[in-house]
C-alpha cells in the first residue's frame, strides 16, 4: 500500500473499462432496428466502428491546424462512412444521430457500480476518457456511474495517450500525478499514464471485444495494483 | 412550465447560492485559531476577503497577457494583502494555505443537498462557478453537494459574467442555451446567463452577507423561475 498511499483520486478509462460498449451497442441497435425496419449486420457495424476508433484521433493529432474534434463528431464521420461501405439503406438524419448517440447509452460491467460507488467514500472518483463531456455525462446518467466530475479529453483538446490528458487531469484536481490512479483495462494506457507520474490499476476485461479480443487479457506492465475487478480495487485501496 | 420544458441540464452558482461562504468561514477560521493560538478578527478579515473578489477577477479579465489565473491563487494573493493590512502576525506558509483552502470547506445552506438530489433525478445538475475545479470538486466531497459533474470558469478562462462561461457550459453539455437553466441568488448573474440565451432560476439568500448584505433580497429581473429554496426549483420543475 505505500506507493498508492498517497493516492487521492482515482480516474478512470471508460470504453471497455467501465461499459461494456459492444454488447450496449449491438444489443442496442439490434433492437432498434427491428422496430425501425433497417435491415443490417449490426455487430460488424459495430465491430468495424471501433476498429476505426485509433485512427480516427490520429487524425485530429496528426492535423492540430484543423482544431480539435469531439469523439461525438468523430463517431458520425466514422459511421458515415461504414453505411456506405456496409451499404445499409434507407438511415435518415434521425437515425445516424441516434446511432451516434449509441455511444452515450452504454451499459456498466457487473461490478462497476458498486465499485465505483466504495471508491467514492475515500477518494475522488472521475472518468478520464476519449469521450466528450456530453456523452461521459449522458453515460453516467444512463448507466448510473457515480463519479464525482467528468474529465474528458475534450477539456485539453488532446486524446489519450497524449501526456495533456494526464497532466491536464491531475493540474484540474490540483494534485500531483502521483496522487492521481489511472484505472483501466488496456495497458497501454497505463503506460502512457505511468510515464506520466501517475499511479497505475489494471482491470482485465476479456469480452471487451467478443471473440476479436487480442490482448489486454493480462497485466503486462509493472502497475501498482493489478485487480479482478473493480470491488477487487477497492479492497486494495482500503475502501 | 412551457418556457422552461426544453431545459436538459442546471447549472448553479456555488458561492452564496449554493453555500454559505461567510458563516462556513467565520466558523473555521475561529475555531482553527483558537488551538493554532493566531489572533484575528476573523468576520472582519473574511468581509475583507470577499469584498475584493471581483476586483481580483477584474484584474485577470484587463490583462490576459498575464494568462487566466485560478481563483485558489486569486484568494491566496488577496489574503496576503489582507494580512499585511490588518496586521496579522505569526502565520506560517501552511496557515496561509489552511486559510485559502477554507474556500474549499464551505457549508451548504439547508435546503440545497435535498433540492440537488431532487434536481437529479430529472436533470443534469452542475456548478457553473467561478471557483476553479479542485475547489469546487473537494467542496462537493465536503458538503455533500451531488453533482454530476463541475462545470468551472477555469474551463473555458474566463471568469463569469463573460459570455465565455455560460455559452462553454452549454457546448459541454452539447445542449443548446435555452437547454440551460442557470440558477442563482444574484440577479447580475442571472441577467449575463439570460443575455447568453439561457434560462433562469432565482432563490434568494438574504443572509449571503450577513449585515453588510445591500441587494439581491429579491428578483429584480424577468426570471423563468423565481422560488423561496432548492425544493422550491424542485417543484416548479416536476421533481
Amino acid at each position: 500500500m505505500s506507493s498508492v498511499s498517497a493516492v487521492k483520486a482515482l480516474v478512470f478509462d471508460v470504453f471497455g473499462t467501465c461499459v461494456d460498449w459492444r454488447t450496449s451497442l449491438i444489443d442496442d441497435f439490434t433492437k432498434w432496428s427491428a422496430k425501425r425496419g433497417v435491415n443490417a449486420d449490426w455487430t460488424a457495424l459495430v465491430d468495424g466502428w471501433r476498429a476505426v476508433y485509433m485512427a480516427s484521433m490520429d487524425e485530429v493529432r496528426k492535423h492540430p491546424e484543423r482544431g480539435y474534434q469531439i469523439l461525438d463528431t468523430l463517431h458520425r464521420a466514422s459511421l458515415e462512412k461504414l453505411v456506405a461501405q456496409f451499404g445499409i439503406q434507407g438511415l435518415t438524419e434521425a437515425d445516424l444521430n441516434y446511432l451516434t448517440m449509441g455511444w452515450h447509452r452504454l451499459h456498466a460491467w457487473p461490478d462497476t457500480v458498486s465499485g465505483l460507488t466504495r471508491l467514492k467514500t475515500k477518494y475522488i472518483i472521475s472518468p478520464l476518457s476519449n469521450g466528450n463531456v456530453a456523452l461521459l455525462t449522458n453515460m453516467a446518467k444512463f448507466a448510473g456511474l457515480p463519479w464525482d466530475l467528468i474529465l474528458s479529453a475534450e477539456l485539453f483538446e488532446h486524446y489519450k495517450p497524449d501526456p495533456e490528458t494526464y497532466l491536464g487531469a491531475a493540474r484540474l484536481l490540483g494534485l500531483a500525478p502521483e496522487q492521481v490512479m489511472m484505472v483501466a483495462a488496456h495497458n497501454g494506457d497505463l503506460k502512457a499514464a505511468q510515464t506520466n507520474g501517475l499511479k497505475t490499476a489494471f482491470v482485465a476485461r476479456p469480452t471487451e471485444y467478443g471473440p476479436l479480443q487480442k490482448y489486454d487479457f493480462e497485466a503486462t506492465g509493472d502497475w501498482d495494483i493489478v485487480a479482478g475487478d473493480f470491488n477487487g480495487i477497492a479492497d486494495k485501496m482500503g475502501c
